[in-house]
């Protein structure tokens, strides 16, 4: 078992498997959790092999505080990215999720070392899933693209994406296209539109579709809808009993969080 | 005597001292000052010795900004946590006090420094205690933990600790437990529920209760109730003469700290 | 081809060119874009060669964030500097533009990396342009200079350069002329007065005309104010555009953008 | 000519001066300005020799920014500490004076490196100067001390001085103290109460009048008044002239700085 350590942040391979040239897939906590709610859905469906999680000291909370995670049975852990891998059919997939974005000092260092540990598995195609903030409803169910470069624009542009036309992709999403295009890998990021409702499950769907199609992932797309179904109404019922016990309405869910933050 | 560095963070030994797998007790600043009246209270009535300090740029004021502590006398220092060994009886102990908690740029460093030190003494065992926000007063009395495996969880909630369900642990407390338990030692975070009142002497009454309880400490739990009576009515003397001379009350407080801090 | 790094930060060079005693002139994203606008005008008029690129995880957004840049075609990039050479006619020069100032954790970095590589190629002038505050509209057209030594002042002044006379130049502007001084090279930066209107085109060309009177460099003065003029239309046609779908004035432009920002 | 490097700090020692158990007496930029104005009239007094200068990624402009200060004539630099050495009798002194003080992530870097500086030039007693804020203008003219020994600090108090009592000293003065007495050197703190006006020669006056009695320190304390009131004249003036074009008043003061700081 390999791990690899770059300043404050190391991966540590819980098991070696064998892929061959396998596409990375990122989605991780951003606008609308449109990136994490699909990377997980993939996780879900597919069931890939946990093979390795990163811990860094620049995994923060979003108030920016360092800290650990409660699961329901009182046990914890730091925040952290996993890595899954799945060889069944091909593509074979690494798929990065996490709890936690990296802080601005430690975006870098943090997509440098995934981009070292997964490129040793041979991966050459990176795509990152994530949010495209919008302010019409109307456009739910686009998905915006970044592109490496101009074939694979073509290619998604004939499956229905958009090409966005300036601005910039902030974040974790956005600095991993970026190292890895220097790298010389094939790179594109598919960016649900959503305005910002959280989470999106529509404009998740829209990404995993677009994904799908792309790059030939095996995901039963027929069962996709009902799965979104599922997922809205088990949101429902959070929702309704968030209302009941008012902990994480609108504006009340930061102050809340506080009151049960432990120091 | 051996000296421990780690980056901007040294720990200096001052004696050294034969433990048993000792277990090791943290109380820093932080929520209702309850870990910090706790430790304080086990190092009072335990009586150990210090064993080391650690000094690190990372540990701020609360305001974010370096300097030096002055005493009573004139006399100041640095801040530092300061190391407290304990072996007239088993279980042996390391308690862990200080006067400041690291910058989020430090937590890594300063608790991965702590946790080396403690490790080459044969810790095994890392407790936290700290404060745990509710709003409700009636709350008061109880303890949250959160564990590193079950089997302590089950032994805490069997001493009547509820286990958090949810939620985090930020600061100090909660990374060095993080850390703890991704070195495989057994760790519990115990969390006296807080309204915040500062210090909250009743919260850490029932975390030092609790602790006593789960390891065996022999601290004269008959004496804590009076104890902490003291403790109370030296409190109200404070808050009295601060009253009077008015210049630590709610909001005057910070403004008041500025205007005496020197530059 | 080397490259060179520093930290975090690294120079790609992608052709090697014979320089003989070549000046650096840098432009760099601030006040009125006025540094940007300007060397930007000279890498269009003598179309020096693209030489290297700068990458540093301390290149942000303005709004502090990391990530990458669109470009009209859906590409994009990380955040660069580019180094552009001439030595067509005498002085060589290399030209420093870029999409991004460093955060001032990384200022001395960077710019100590820019100044090793240009040292490389035998840079003994440093120029950087910029903005200089002002509150008339007056005193546009002026150019502000401060200045490595005496001698290179009493120069300027003769060109009709003011002399700044205390105050401070911030930023990536002022930081590699500080080294670079330190460095013992002959400095001068030169700073068109601006109200701020961005991009401020006739403090551009009074900068732009200030460095070519100062070192001969042989750009088409004539030409100046008609392309200047071009400019100036695109910009207008720019802002009605802008004004028609109204996307980035005044208290607007933040707002939206922040809107458009992919995570 | 010796010059030592920590991380981005330098010391360029400019002279080599024979020193017996020189102490080293730091005034910097902070409260009322006291430390600094108290440090440059020792300066201007014993016109010591400039022996080194001290250069730092970590110096920052108050606005939090880096860059180069632009002197009358237009020319510039880097923010910097200077240090003066006096021999022509005893005790041997060495002065550090600066425009800036530290980044706090810079703080234990810099006070560091000039501790490892001055200890090579036999350096056993530090003192700092700075302000102590204070509400009434009763208190001007008092010195707060505080003290790494109680020797020390009784000797202060023979001399008048009062030990402060708890709070804190921030900033570069509290720092070095700090690790003076942890390296085991003799220190204090001089700390003239001020109500924070800028820069507070009264408050300047008690201090270099303490630490001139302290340690005989050959500065002619006739001279001390007339030369202060000629100060207080110059300050006058510049405020007349600050009042009269309108640049550096209360409020407008950060306003106007702003507008002049080029970038």
């Amino acid at each position: 078992m390999a791990s690899s350590t770059l300043g404050d942040t190391k991966i540590e391979e819980l098991v070696k498997m064998p892929l061959k040239e396998p596409v990375l897939v990122q989605g991780l906590p951003g606008l609308g959790y449109v990136g994490k709610v699909a990377v997980d859905y993939f996780i879900e469906k597919l069931k890939p092999k946990k093979i390795a999680e990163l811990y860094s000291s620049f995994l923060l909370f979003p108030d920016g505080n360092l800290g650990i995670n409660i699961s329901e049975d009182g046990t914890y852990s730091l925040p952290k990215y996993e890595l899954y891998a799945y060889n069944e059919r091909e593509p074979n997939a690494i798929f990065l999720t996490g709890d936690a974005q990296p802080s601005v000092t430690g975006q870098y260092e943090v997509a440098s070392l995934v981009l070292d540990y997964v490129q040793q598995s041979g991966v050459k195609m990176v795509f990152t899933m994530g949010g495209y903030g919008t302010r019409t409803s109307n456009d739910v169910g686009a998905v915006y693209a970044v592109v490496g470069d101009q074939a694979i624009g073509d290619r998604l542009k004939k499956l229905g994406a958009r090409l966005a036309k300036g601005g910039a992709v902030t974040g974790a999403a956005g600095v991993i296209l970026g190292i890895a295009r220097q790298r010389g890998l094939q790179c594109a990021g598919l960016l649900g539109a959503t305005t910002g409702v959280y989470p999106d499950l529509e404009a998740a769907r829209a990404v995993i579709q677009m994904l799908t199609s792309l790059v030939g992932m095996p995901v039963e797309l027929k069962a996709l809808d009902s799965e979104i179904e599922d997922m809205r109404k088990k949101m429902e019922k959070f929702r309704r009993s968030e209302a009941e016990e008012p902990r994480e309405g609108e504006e009340k869910t930061s102050e809340e969080d506080k009151g049960r933050y432990i120091t």
